[in-house]
């Protein structure tokens, strides 16, 4: 059986699996769990990011304001289910990933910088004071992920560099760093290959480290004849060289089937940010956009997971 | 008054139309009548195809599954709206038509060959054996539908070709053939004209052999800022030069109006790939794919049908 | 406190404010007031101009039919919700504009010529009987707005010139005119700034002449992966030089967030072509588009809108 | 015989056609006449217009400097052959036609605007001083091309709308004005028909007034798998209802062949922006950029040239 | 050493290999050999095939006349050199290709129909009487080149299958018939591999029948950032499967490098439709078309062209 | 005076500037200087890089094979004119840069890789071993140039990411590097501005040092209708922050203006990779690809080069 490696979450939130379902991710019933009327002005929220935070929970939000701009401002929670956001911007940009890494909490994002996005990358220990270090990248790049501990001497970072409109392509990548300033090594993790993401793919949450690799949700992205739909498939990466892919799934794992996700600023998408791992029982409570309008929640757990990753993995096709 | 040349299914699925609704096609009440759940592993089932069998109903059912591949399977059913699908896949691709000519079920449907689609083709004399014949055609080409007798001593294949995305274009051509090896005298059906098809059309269920001509439900595709929009439309087509349009409706006769048809994995698309045409009554019930995602079933008879196309035929435009 | 320039209009349709809500343009409890029910052969019917007319109100509306050819009808009301439509088609066309100037009702709407559209312009006294005037351009433009009153003495039009396609930029012109013949004197008004907008503006209702200025309500588009989104903002023209932009909110009042504007023929439209301004009580009904699809309603005031541009003005971002 | 309404140009710069070439146009043995080496700092001089003036003659001259920017210069010369290009900017902007209309030099040329190209005019009665009007529409335009005298009581431009890129289609229409300052009753005169002139056409020289109409030189686009193809066709026009085409040239007149017009900054291009017509003898010369890097040019006689319409008459093929 | 199978042309156009010259295939110094001049009202003449004839040879030649129609015209030639072309049109299309088979001359090409490009099949005996055949496919199709000979019972035709427009992509298929009426058995031969083919492939003259197989020469295309490049390329087919691909070099063996191959009509084109082959001295001269404006000869020998083709083979990097 | 900081190149390719010729940079009488008969095997060589080597020169050349696959090869020289190139392919990819830093030879190059190009790195002290190193970043990138020496304690290297196809958009950064295998601190430096340049810019030549800062010949890019054209352009960067723009030309120095820069493979390029600069003379020689078919060279001094650069400031139009 599977077994995550990292603290215990006590209060993570949870929801049974509803019976006779059978499919290893399944949503909260309360679905959304946060939407454009948790803060004035803001047009959506969305595509989010939260930790455990001294016994709570803090996240960093995606909020675009009434404007379309694109900002992050921070949350706490108890349950991290309900959240107070703050109104103050933290920074410009969207799509954060937060980790914490020896006690300190990383943040990363798409960053806007006049000649496109970067990954901008800042740090903090209260989620109040934020200091901003050099953006990992130059543009144009999305969807950067840092691992939530350092493999070897080297903070790690999942990057998926792009052009500057909806990029057609997308293919996950991995850059290492001595000091969070200067980055190298860079190397392919993997492209598309399913239809269900034939467009792209790109890190999700922050990686969750197992027995089994780092357990990787990502996004893949299929182009209909009316756009982009956002999917959420899942992999295992190797635990010291995480740019092989040991197990990958043909499939994806949550995809957009309820109103929230089919319906919004931009339909059909379901967009995973985030996840909470409990060590002591598994539990996973995955934390996803909901059509770039809603924060919703799914859950899972790291063996159902990881057993539907190896039965339907993708590599051994080959 | 019109009349369906053909033989009788008493058990054809029917609800009368509502009453003061005013157009010839009206929705079953109990749409959809297929989704996800009814097969595991879906994420989808529509743009499906089904045939009178054995007293009862089979069909051949478009299932794209969770990695969004496309793959044909078997059902079968007593009252043609409850349907048992098979898991078994019996061959990759997608929208699928069948039709009985002198005692064997045929299937025609977009064959997923490495170089781009063609039109399959495959022979069963009880849905579960079949033979696999030559392709109609090369790459690439999409809605190849046969008319249910040789015409002549000919069997003809209605077609569209198409390029290898998401085709700007499309007209209905068909083929002839001696044999179902070998296709030539290929002649030109129709193009789009009005504004609700106006980028492309193509050939929907098996023609409908009426005193009239043949019943051509087709479907016409609209270009919206937001992507494309699917409608169903109809036309009359010479008994035995059917490439001459006899009359053609200059509007719609089903566009996307319910939530099933609006959202879903390809929003505001109705896709019909069947129809059930009973000679007694002259009714028919139509199966139509919603939204790429489930499968629905609309009502008319021969009479409202052919009545309406007369009555707004855009070939009396001219 | 911002004043109404105008007449009064004791019957506007009015529902107040919802408690607690805290944006300047609320939307009708009863909506949409307008759908393809309300005439037999419509497919959709939306963006749609109403004035003031006999103690009662008429307007002229843009029905999309079953062909989807764009056609404008003739309606009437008494409290302006619920309207009567005529059957007869009075031009081809769409999105139509009026406005009285000098007791009679002038029309500008979407003209459909050959090569591209036209801004078409007529006249009536009675909403029977229509004169039609000269095109005020040649190919291709659309969201032709007359101010409702001469400027100096010259009439002056709001256009926006655009592609033959789903163009993607769109800027806010101004021709002045004698003679509504002859048109010259072009003028820039505003481009779009912000994301909400940022791929292309054009103007909406008639403009409202205030003590404060034109107040000018327009669309503004954004590009999604998924296509446009159609969003309302507002802007306060000098009332001499209409050209000169004095105000403009850096954010939109409306934008899709209900299910018929999410959710339709074209997804994410909120698409403003008429107002009426009661200068009694400064109240404000806008009526819009809803996903290309249905007519809907929302209210303001004369001072919380002023209010709300001048607080979020984006000039004053400069 | 056809023959050139207008004045005698005796010192019209000549050449007689080659022996036993049986086209209607000619290219001049000392092609070509002007190239970047007429002025330090001209990246390229072409598509530029010149006209009798004070017994010799004069012209404004497209010059794209070394930045590539666009701009106009007046040119004087005895010969209408050897120039002198002045290096005073007067506009800034490119393709300038000019013409004379009672003793007054109108310039009308593309005019850069912050929002697109409008068509700009100017006047003047010397070369030296111009006086600028108001342009003659709001962006997107290029091609205006006055005719040489009022029609009626009105001026009128020919002019060819398009969109902000490269545009892929475009037609001739015509405006008129009573004041040069306010345009109206714009009227359609021709499409692409053949396939020399399949994307676009737009109108050349200032149309040459004959017997048999006005003569109108244009330019027509052909898009292969390498880019545009300019060739130079022409028409004639209803002398008093201009917008009537009596008779049109079914294929080019001139179109690239020699190396100066096959190969410069843009491979491929014929296009031509004046003529000198001699009502004496009735020669014509052309004036035509090649390649858009230098001015060449051709010779006919109004004879030749309406002869060789009226045989090729496309509206003939009717 | 590689020998043709077929008959003799003693009076095949050649001229020896240039000293030190080190590729296999070398131009005719002479060249072009046909220009526009060959035919009065032609714009270009290239893309053409020939043939022996009567102890001569004739033709079909690609005249793109000065409306740029397509159109076919048939010439006779003593030496294959020098072409004498007739005025008369046999057929609006382009690209032809001629084979004889069992002493009859079929035509092959690209037949305009209303829809799109078919591939056109004529068969003739002296090259005056033309019978026209049932196109070979329905739209869209090009280069549609037959073997020489039936292959078992059934003639073999190669085709490209394409888009509407300067299609992106191009693969080479190849079909069956007993009849030249009916085609099926439709197989995959070859796609684009190399970089100076990576857009598209399309076989070019009439195969030539060796004891190694058939030597199929073929275009393939690169897309720079200013267009298409055509170059030549060869393979080797298997005799009795064609198919099959049994060799095929690497690189390709004949590409613009001649002002007459970069400059003009198109730029960057070495286009080849046919070839004449000696059986007696292995000798091969090749026609192919010059930036789609001339025709020009190029010259190799079986065992040249097979040798090198074996040596560069692109199966063997495998 | 403006002086060249660095070694002396007695040897230097050099030709006076010819009279009367009033610009700063002038070709070389014998261009070109490399060809494709330079080396068998080889379609074009162009983009190529030069040093001074034991006295002599030494270079790194784009050799584009008869596959148009893209290769380096090594190359000697006494003159720095005519070359020896060695058969060996010692990367593959294409436009390679080569600078001296402390003693070793740096090759920057773009390097391909299966998801897109690179900037390979190589180290050299004989040019026959070569080291290869980490690449510089992730896909996709060009032009990447290294500065000839340390700043501060870091390398630096010049950049350009663009995307997988044409990208039809390209800024210039910065990155530095302790080690040559991690890199940040990535800073702008320059964007297009002006028309000759509007479509993008990239770096050419390793920068040269001068005690008016580092001067940097870069190429712009101009989209015509018929796709880009390369020009070259220069500008000093400060020494010490080199991000930082000091002067830049408003204009292109060089643009494609003879036949082997209009004509080849790629119409239109004028392409700059290497510079040999003398600190005794002040001369430098500039190698330059042309029509990306051959390599060509042109001359001017550091003094010429650095006043015409603030003579034409781009900066000082602010």
């Amino acid at each position: 059986m599977a077994r995550i490696i990292g603290s215990s979450i006590p209060n993570l939130p949870w929801e049974e699996k509803p019976e006779n379902f059978r499919y290893p991710v399944w949503r909260y019933s309360g679905n959304p769990i946060i939407t454009r009327d948790n803060l004035y002005g803001a047009n959506s929220i969305f595509n989010s990011a939260v930790v455990p935070f001294k016994g709570g929970f803090a996240g960093v939000f995606r909020v675009d304001n009434i404007s379309r701009d694109h900002t992050l401002v921070v949350g706490f929670s108890d349950d991290a289910i309900n959240w107070k956001l703050e109104e103050k911007v933290i920074f410009k940009g969207f799509d954060p990933r937060v980790c914490e890494i020896d006690g300190k909490y990383y943040l990363s994002w798409v960053n806007l910088r006049p000649k496109g996005t970067t990954i901008g990358l800042a740090v903090t220990t209260d989620f109040m004071e934020w200091e901003q270090l050099e953006d990992a990248c130059y543009p144009v790049a999305r969807n950067g992920v840092l691992f939530p501990r350092k493999i070897g001497d080297e903070y790690v970072l999942l990057i998926r560099p792009c052009d500057k409109g909806h990029t057609p392509y997308g293919d996950i990548f991995l850059s290492h760093s001595k000091d969070l300033t200067y980055w190298g090594k860079h190397r392919f993790v993997m492209s598309p290959v399913k239809n269900w993401e034939s467009t792209k793919v790109g890190a999700g949450p922050t990686p969750i480290e197992t027995d089994e690799g780092w357990l990787m949700f990502y996004h893949g992205v299929l182009t209909s004849c009316n756009g982009f739909t956002y999917s959420m498939g899942a992999a295992i990466l190797d635990l010291e060289k995480p740019w092989i892919v040991k197990h990958r799934a043909d499939c994806f794992l949550l995809s957009p089937q309820e109103i929230y996700e089919y319906v919004g600023d931009v339909p059909n998408v379901v967009f995973p940010c985030a996840a909470l791992a409990d060590s002591d029982t598994g539990r996973i409570a995955i934390y996803y956009g909901g059509a770039d309008t809603v924060v919703a929640l799914a859950f899972t757990t790291v063996d159902e997971v990881v057993s539907f990753v190896k039965e339907h993995d993708l590599l051994g096709d080959k």
